[in-house]
């Protein structure tokens, strides 16, 4: 039996730890196992290690962390069809049954008997990974899997966001950004490449907002506390049909529902905070609260059909497996530019 | 120029006045004179008294009240070719402009510039009302306005938001009522005609809930604090694809987003209470809360389509228009069955 | 190894024969082996007695026919999760892969690597049937697979038709329905069960018109050279908002186009003759010719939902299986009352 | 009263004629006369000349011939809201009556009263033309009304297919245009502007298709009778998800339906020869025709939108008024290079 590394959390509250284990082979019909090419470092990971999703997951310790996942198959299980040794992948962050009635609508993220690899089962911050032929979707030519390996999460949940919103927009609409770091660069992205709605972007940090408009946003505002009036000015003072909060705290929800039009989606994508509104002030604007959820398999195949195309670029920062506690470290800090990427 | 009994608003907490008034004429080319054949007596009515509306209505005393109207053509505009004098109508609460961007959507409800009567100009409590082309609709011959008045506010939202719910069940889902008051039982009855979706209704009185049964709801649960759990039992344990709230007050809203399934919309009708939901129950359930105002003039012409047909039944107790004060004492004493209409 | 009975197609424009073969296993991890309940018997059966389909399916003779299938759980491969022995069940008429761009958007009825059991590879005229848990619906307790076998192709294409075409009906609108034979009668209970528009049924058999008006029809019309005029009349004199048409040969394709209101929805079910109308009549009308092919495994979970709480029925004359020359005859002479079906 | 020119049909199979007639005034509330600053010289005015819709149409002679117009109010009626004398407006083709089902719900095309002016009534080659307010668009002030009149019909129609197209297509779809002319080159800018889909664009003219790439096609095939072929290469073998057909003639209609997907849609736009296809091929491949007229009144609103941020540039050859014949002639000799426009 062969062994590879991984990085795995111990124990919460403790450092990741490298340790050396079995490399997964398929032992189900439809397992995939994936020589990583890429593993995304995200915000989310920190998080486990502090210990907030210990009781949600109820993942036994230790385990191999990591939920951003690219790479190439290195062995299939016996009923695989879709994909072969070889075959350049990412990897769908949830592993799911495709029998439940939300696998068989397409819906295939409220499984209802999924697994998540690297929150409650091992992860990607390994040099193989196991998942599921339902997970895996094959990369153009054009894309390398540690290029592209945090669309896998963080990318595809602006991907649903954006794309579930862009279904409703028009080209005299204008749909309102909150937030144009991780999620929303891409979220921008997106929207320019799925609709003709003007694009406005709200941030705190006039160098996001500066870089929203290189990618396509046609309004920046930078959030200094005259950002409500100023979007509101910007949307004939009625406010956006849509808005698209990618931060969900510190106030946002309140501002994004101000910055909303009558009739108006308000997507709630990032978290943290509690929406809190009068159900009158719901039914007199005849308001929709939107939640959104990471996307769909379908949803993954899109996305990376507009990242062989080049409408999605993510700007990454690749570390060596072996420095995992450098790019953790970094992450915690601050200090990385664009998305730090384990490449082993 | 002849005149018209009319119930006026002459100050808040002040009791109604009859008046001599002068019997409206069509001054603009799209006006339509009605007289009235019944006019609903409303909760909103007492709420006028109380001067909860007098901010935002910014309405002039006095003026007469009334917005739940249906009675006969009486005279029209110079351009109006819909109806004509004589015609069975059924009266929109609002008018609406037909140039805006939500008119010429079919969205009329969120006319830029509308007019509502009975509330901010003069309303039916009279014997006659000034309207628009753009609010009459024409009503089967098997229709009584004094019958169908109250459809024309609460019984039109009530459908407005039971059709916006149907358009997403299916025959396996599971639409929750809350409330099985007076806009409930048209909702369960609209439901019943567009959805064939399983119906389970949620109310503390247990007559209402028998009524539910009675008219169309496949369950009837009362809410005795062990409501939320027998829903749940009803729904595998998953809570209704759709709920639709028509309290909105009381913890109805927590109890309706936690009798909802993942995915699921949560429509609030009834008002009163905050919505008050973390975003990470939001986004990791990735449900909706859905606002629903009155619905629009397509929604009053399709639900007559229904009452023509016996599919939707509203009860009513009469009284003169003279006899108003004993409609509003009743009303506030909760001693009407059915929906109290003025029959001048 | 066990053997049992099996009717199969030894050569077309040759009778079926009555055979011993061996009882099918559960090969791949997904495979369901079904003992059958339940086998309709279907106009296509001689249809593929006469060779009309050797050169589609390409099948190699012999083969068992039978594609309308139900009956209880006999063995399940090593990866089945969703059914176990004895559960009861229908059976959809495809075995699909779960993994190509159309299974994964619920839309399985398109997937790129399907088998159809009975037309193609082995069917269900004999006492066990392979197929796929991807395939199988399990039933409600008070449904009996010899009941509810024809549901699985005729009625599902029927439900299909009928639940695309209600996702577009309001209830002011009205649907006509062409043909009120095997499929149609199915499909006016369905709409009548997930819509509230009006339906119109036209059939030339007055026997099959007082059918549908005792099924849920509103309206019922004997084609007899006025039927045009007839359905013009019954919709204000513009046509239905959608037509149905279950006939597709004998001029019913222009009879429904001229049937069919501005803006409106044609549906393609039966077929045999070819549509032929000018493209400026398609243009300046702006209507739609929708095709309609058998439904998903989404829909016929969700007949089989209508079915157990009573809102479609289905009649049947059930022949042991050993006469099933006697059912083929029947058929063939049309002597049948309802829907044929084997039972084991 | 003042006089203006205007160039008229006399007879069928004559010559347009210049004339003096009386400047329109507004004689209904809702009327709007505009002052012409563009008049797009279009095919259907040939066909106009050559009889073909005398009978369809039904207008006296002689009458003003142009219904693709631009210009700048002049003077309103009295219940006119929504524009003012000196605003630059676009004119949508049809004159609605606000008040039937169809315009009511935003569909203002089918409204069932409409006129069409330049086809029933006096259209707009002249100073001068009479429309209401329910057809006036205000351009943006980057906009000039000689520049985009010939979006107000030939464009609103290229609009409104390829709008309809694009909210059933995703980043993995193809959308393959038959031709690259006058719509098709609209077409094609909209489709860039409103969805993700590859589009495959498909003409005769070795130049058109070389437009064609330089206004966002991604590929471009030359119909050179492998064409089909070609397009069946770049889509997967499968053909596209959606065929906008701008040709309609010439074999066309049978191309595009070789050319398109199973579950796809074949989008009628140019008209001419009959559709003759199989119920069979319908049903199997479960196909959709769908028909597409002139865009609504909202889709000339989107369309402006896009013209106003240079989405869609419209290439025109302006003559004088008094020019009109040279229009006529070198529209009828096939030597205008883009839109020939009419300018007072």
């Amino acid at each position: 039996m062969s062994t590879m590394r991984a990085v795995q959390v111990v124990g919460y509250h403790e450092k990741l730890r490298m340790t050396e284990v079995p490399v997964p082979t398929p032992t189900g019909p439809f397992d995939v196992v994936v020589r990583i090419g890429g593993a995304g470092v995200c915000r989310t990971d920190l998080h486990i290690l502090e210990g907030q999703w210990a009781e949600k997951s109820n993942v036994t310790l230790p385990y191999t962390i990591g939920h951003e996942n690219a790479g190439w198959v290195h062995a299939v299980g016996s009923a695989v069809t879709n994909v072969q040794e070889g075959d350049k992948v990412i990897v769908h962050p949830l592993i799911t049954c495709g029998l439940c009635r939300a696998c068989r609508s397409g819906d295939d993220v409220h499984c209802e008997i999924n697994q998540f690899p690297g929150i409650d089962t091992n992860g990607g911050y390994a040099e193989y990974l196991k998942t599921s032929a339902r997970s895996v979707v094959k990369l153009d030519d054009s894309l390398e899997p540690a290029d592209v390996a945090a669309l896998a999460d963080a990318g595809l949940t602006a991907y649903h966001a954006a794309a579930k919103a862009s279904r409703h927009l028009t080209p005299r609409d204008r749909v309102v950004v909150i937030g144009a770091g991780g999620l929303g660069h891409i979220g921008i992205q997106v929207l320019k490449a799925l609709t003709a709605a003007e694009i406005v972007v709200v941030d705190r940090n006039a160098d996001a907002v500066k870089l929203a408009l290189s990618i396509g946003a046609d309004h920046g505002v930078v959030a200094d506390g005259t950002h409500i009036e100023q979007v509101l000015e910007l949307t004939g003072g009625q406010g956006g049909e849509a808005v698209i909060d990618f931060v969900g705290e510190g106030g946002a929800t309140a501002e994004g529902i101000a910055m909303l039009r009558q009739a108006g989606n308000y997507h709630v994508v990032g978290y943290g905070e509690n929406i809190d509104v009068p159900t009158i002030d719901i039914v007199s604007s005849e308001i929709n609260v939107i939640g959104n959820l990471v996307g769909s398999y379908n949803d993954l195949c899109d996305l990376m059909a507009l990242a062989a195309r080049g409408s999605v670029v993510l700007h990454t920062a690749k570390y060596a497996l072996d420095d995992f506690q450098s790019a953790i470290d970094d992450l915690d800090a601050g200090t990385v530019r664009g998305r730090a990427i384990l490449t082993p």
